[in-house]
């Protein structure tokens, strides 16, 4: 079977990570994932919210958006800021803060803009991947001008989706093949193999188990890929 | 292992389920599983949104709110319309419309209003096992109505919630175990024993597959005894 | 002349206050006139609004919401916060300060949370005789605390609505005769048989001043009956 | 007794009233009763909202506002557009709109401007007192423009203000009285003597049948003065 | 060539500022221009905005806006305080900041209150012309009050339009004249004759340098005399 | 005299077109000019805005925006959207309106998004200049597709600043310029040497006719160079 971009079904797209792409944030990083691409920013600032005031640790979080002409056709800035970044943007946040120990950071927020250039599909997974590199910039320079107490990272952290359309399983959704999935999960994984999201959704026809395991094996095999990429890029 | 009520590990909360709860909606029902109190009412209103207008098929929505003393402090009313209550209608509203065949309801789209009364824990999930009754009051009614065409429904559909807490893994969480929790799964499964939803979060502590898959079926043990539920509640 | 709910023009529909009603309150109650069915909460939290700080007293504030669905057809979220709640909730809260010494509070301020959990008409006037009840409860329980200086209530208070529909001057109107009313009054009174709030309104036709007399007596007789209920449920 | 301006408790402020102060609306008002000044202006434009059309009658509605330096220290505009502004322009609307005969506009809303320049209390009342003006401008321009079916007046309507301040009954109160009084009542009146609102509110004090009737005997007294003060300016 | 309001191209409107206009504001003046006609008033308040605390000087900041139905046809509020109305304000606020010296001021803050009354074109440069009028009367009761650290006002500023319509250069554009014009330049000067803003905007065909300095020397000479009936309000 | 960044007063920073920078939009273009950086998309959509419908023409709006990292500080995305990003969007729309016949687009509206990615100053006139290159590419395509009616671009359009800093009049500001300058004009001309737009802006200091000039003079030199790296980008 072939894919519409030709493409077998456990391959992932052609992936580049560009760190520092941005001269001013503290840490960034440029990443495409096929047409898709989504520009991370890590910005570190003093204090913390006020739930946190006073605990001794740092702050983690994340906010997402499109821009107008990312899609096929034009979306309105204030459809794109509306519930589904919401919740794309709480899950970027929560996936990067698994991996962060906060107490680390001091009493300072990182604060990681994912914004999406272009969107073939996976942008928050590839948000995730990418933020993860810029992260780590950040915390380079963190490191350099003395604010970390410790070892701030305990793993690195990448993200793909992997979907059943027209019944078949398939890695690394693009938005053509996203838009007919029967089934989507975006899954999110440390280099130790283990999860930190699991996100499943039956559009329209529920999922067995045994598809599930399916997806999340080479959902797996396609974040290996997705981690030696990060280090590439890092190393670089 | 005894938790904090009293239960075992793969122990429910008790869970009640009222029917017919409000006297002017198509479709009602008060769930109660242990303190977390829920009230589902299901409108039936001719139309439906733009984008699927001429479609000849219709649409079914979620809307989720807590009352700002549902929670142990005050929640105000802004904060309980934010990103979170966002992010559980949209997954309630696919949940269900997972097991409902939209051609069969015409041009006409149903609102299932999720308001929490009282919140201990696990309000998306009684929701969803609440609105599942609310529905089908509504659909009887349309059917009677002579207003179906076809059967609607492909399925019941049910939720519940697995955690790890302390380091075990634990079904149907409360408020307090939900908090300490390193890990939280949400469920939604199908009669036939499929997956609508699987959200599985790891709060800082990556888990393991071992870990998923043990925490996939006590989900299954516990939504299987919701769904008796739900049966009991319909044919009473 | 008999209503459509079979009523004389002088009687109350069925009154039914379940006080302690909620869980996680300081104060609560359940309150039932016919078919309307209004949840009443009291918050007690420390600190005031900005322009009472240092005052040295307390403050008592009101909110008022419908349920999407406590309507005859579904009334949108947004259409239920507008205008007519803020009015609505300005006149619970005026009505409850006006029976208490917010001197005794201290610094604190009491979140009176109103919620119409089904609407057929009176829900603000039921609002405002149930929330005396939650707030007895809440105060009682501050007193317990050791948190009151002095007797704050200064009498008891409870409200009804009287309308004159198709010329007849009825009591406790509801909705299809609310909706028909030629002139519509709220009262609001205490138990020394003062007035805290008369708000009446001609819909499209002016009012004499003797059928205002008789409105008011009429008020006050359904008041009287108003305030046993709260006693008797008090005292349960 | 003497009140902080020098009047009795049964005096009015003087009052002028300068109809047709504005060059562009269909009718329009410069109310002034005492220091306070309110700009009434009235817009004829085609259609009726959504819940009208159809009906073949037309719409009448009133908007109200105050500038930020109406008042003794500056109001933000946000403040000003708050809750007790909709409250107001409510009872505006409401008020006009009992003296109308809406089938007799045709399928036309008329909207009341009513902008508060200056604010020393009674500023609603002034409001509806100028606005009936307004409106007599805009309706003798529909009859001129042959818009009209029928005679869209009932009466005339004007309004005012009583309250006890110290203990004393007192008409038209300024904005230091009102802000001391225990009780404040403001009544619109027809020229036939009727009610077309009541609204009497206890700050703190309830207050005795008897207060109510001698404050309704005093507001009528001060009405029928604003309303030769209404038709003088008229026949102008 | 005569204008359509039998103006010559060289030729103001007629000009009328009453200072004082405003009962409470520290500073005030009414401005006419033709029909156009704009209520300034200043507050004076204690407190300087965030980022200018500490740095022991004042702040000027402006607020414009139209009253509904200051136009020719009705605007809805909301409209009237969109992005133009936010582009106005700011340009009145940098206009007036040009010739003060804020140092002079402590650390308070002057609010400019510019509301159209009536509009019928060139509100923006008469609100400056009378906010200088306003900001003088303000800056003297700070004198009176000792409120002041030497001498705040570096010289007085004025504005006016000029256009190109139908081909022809013309002075102070009303509605009509500004509506067709090509270019539309507001130029806002100092009695000593430099430029404080220059704005200026090809509607549809761009202009020469010619056209511009035409259009510079003939609002000089509007500006001019401007300023004289900006000194006679004062001195009256 | 060198300016901060090594330049003379006359020159302009380094420029980079890059035509096509995004994929899905029907015109795109990337500007480079120094550090700062803006991403120009063109949609092309049906329709027109209301006040357009029937008039048989096209209609050319902008927005601008800059991601929240792309300041020297992070700047909250609601800050991003406020009064000065609508003037800038304004300004931009008028000045692409002012060179393209919007009857040759047929009833069809051209959306410029101008995201601003880093910023060193001069944003919005980059966005001009880049837009002009964006815009040729989508009519080429609408040409192509054969939606166009004669010619609609009249002439070509590119913007730049002048600004006035410690004394020195200097093309082309960076933000350390901008920022310190005291007086700051932006200019927008055709390849005909007219002006489109020229927003002239004393900060705290006015200036004379002289200097007004002299600016004038280097803008022009500076919009010259500019419109000749858009034919280059376009023919390359």
């Amino acid at each position: 079977m072939t894919r519409i971009d030709g493409r077998s079904p456990a391959d992932l797209r052609p992936v580049r990570i560009e760190p520092g792409a941005l001269a001013y944030a503290e840490g960034s990083a440029l990443i495409e994932t096929g047409d898709t691409r989504v520009l991370c920013a890590v910005s570190v600032e003093d204090g913390v919210p006020r739930f946190l005031r006073g605990a001794g640790q740092g702050w983690l979080t994340a906010e997402y958006a499109m821009l107008p002409r990312s899609t096929n056709t034009r979306t309105p800035r204030s459809a794109s800021a509306g519930g589904r970044a919401r919740e794309i943007q709480r899950l970027i946040g929560r996936s990067l803060r698994a991996v962060v120990d906060l107490r680390a950071l001091g009493e300072r927020t990182l604060t990681l803009d994912c914004d999406v250039l272009q969107a073939d599909g996976g942008t928050r997974t590839a948000a995730i991947t990418g933020a993860y590199v810029a992260l780590r910039q950040a915390l380079e320079g963190m490191d350099a001008r003395g604010q970390l107490s410790g070892q701030p990272l305990r793993s690195a952290v990448a993200a793909t989706s992997v979907g059943v359309v027209d019944g078949d399983v398939m890695l690394d959704l693009c938005y053509e093949e996203d838009h007919r999935a029967e089934v989507d999960v975006n899954i999110v994984m440390t280099d130790a193999g283990d999860f930190v999201e699991v996100q499943g959704t039956a559009e329209g026809t529920p999922f067995s188990r045994d598809t599930l395991d399916t997806m999340l094996e080479l959902g797996w095999s396609g974040i290996a890929r997705l981690l030696a990429a990060q280090r590439e890029a890092l190393s670089a």
